[in-house]
């Protein structure tokens, strides 16, 4: 499925997923888990990150406003300007947990976290 | 990870491939393979279709823009206002070919075929 993952505008929805986050210093941060898209406007709301865990069992994730992720070319993945630590005390959901999405409450702490306007604005 | 999948106004990416692709008439036509966003707007651009074909292999895609889907949750699928004629004439490509994303004159076609507005706009 090469040629359907690399392009120069577009990026296949299966390519992201998987891919890696660092910071700004190249640090591995985690990678995207799964990306969260409104259904209604097909705008990319949240990539849903996950910092590892054994075989990504038990592990936390992180919604972050898609507009937080930069890609990288060179390190072949995306960059997030924000610190592990800045990650860490930011919203996070288990695996058994309901993120609360489609909740504006919610979904409005995750973007002011982030310093980022709403998907929805 | 059904947490992650169930939720009223977003839906994850993951769970958006594979689901079954309707007719009006709730006939099967085939399921989303991928859906290509775009990088800088975090817009969904197209779903890629495919018809299916033996384990996937040898089938054809077919990019739909997403503004032609329409999410059904009796079918528990989606629906396309289009005949299966209609389909097997818009643009195509094979698991081999490269499909021009980023062309945008090719990019115009296929919303052209569908009387869809094009995603950058």
């Amino acid at each position: 499925m090469g040629r359907l993952d690399t392009t120069g505008t577009l990026i296949g929805a299966d390519k992201v997923a998987g891919t890696t986050v660092y910071n700004a210093e190249g640090e591995n941060l985690g990678s995207i888990h799964d990306l969260m898209i409104d259904k209604q406007t097909g705008r990319v709301a949240y990539a849903v990150m996950s910092f590892g865990g054994f075989l990504g069992m038990g592990s936390d994730y992180h919604p972050l406003p898609w507009s937080t992720l930069t890609y990288d070319t060179n390190m072949g993945g995306y960059v997030v300007h924000l610190t592990r630590e800045q990650l860490e005390g930011g919203p996070t959901f288990s695996e058994d947990e309901d993120p609360h999405w489609g909740d504006r409450d919610y979904e409005k702490r995750v973007h002011d976290y982030y310093g980022s306007g709403p998907y929805w604005m």
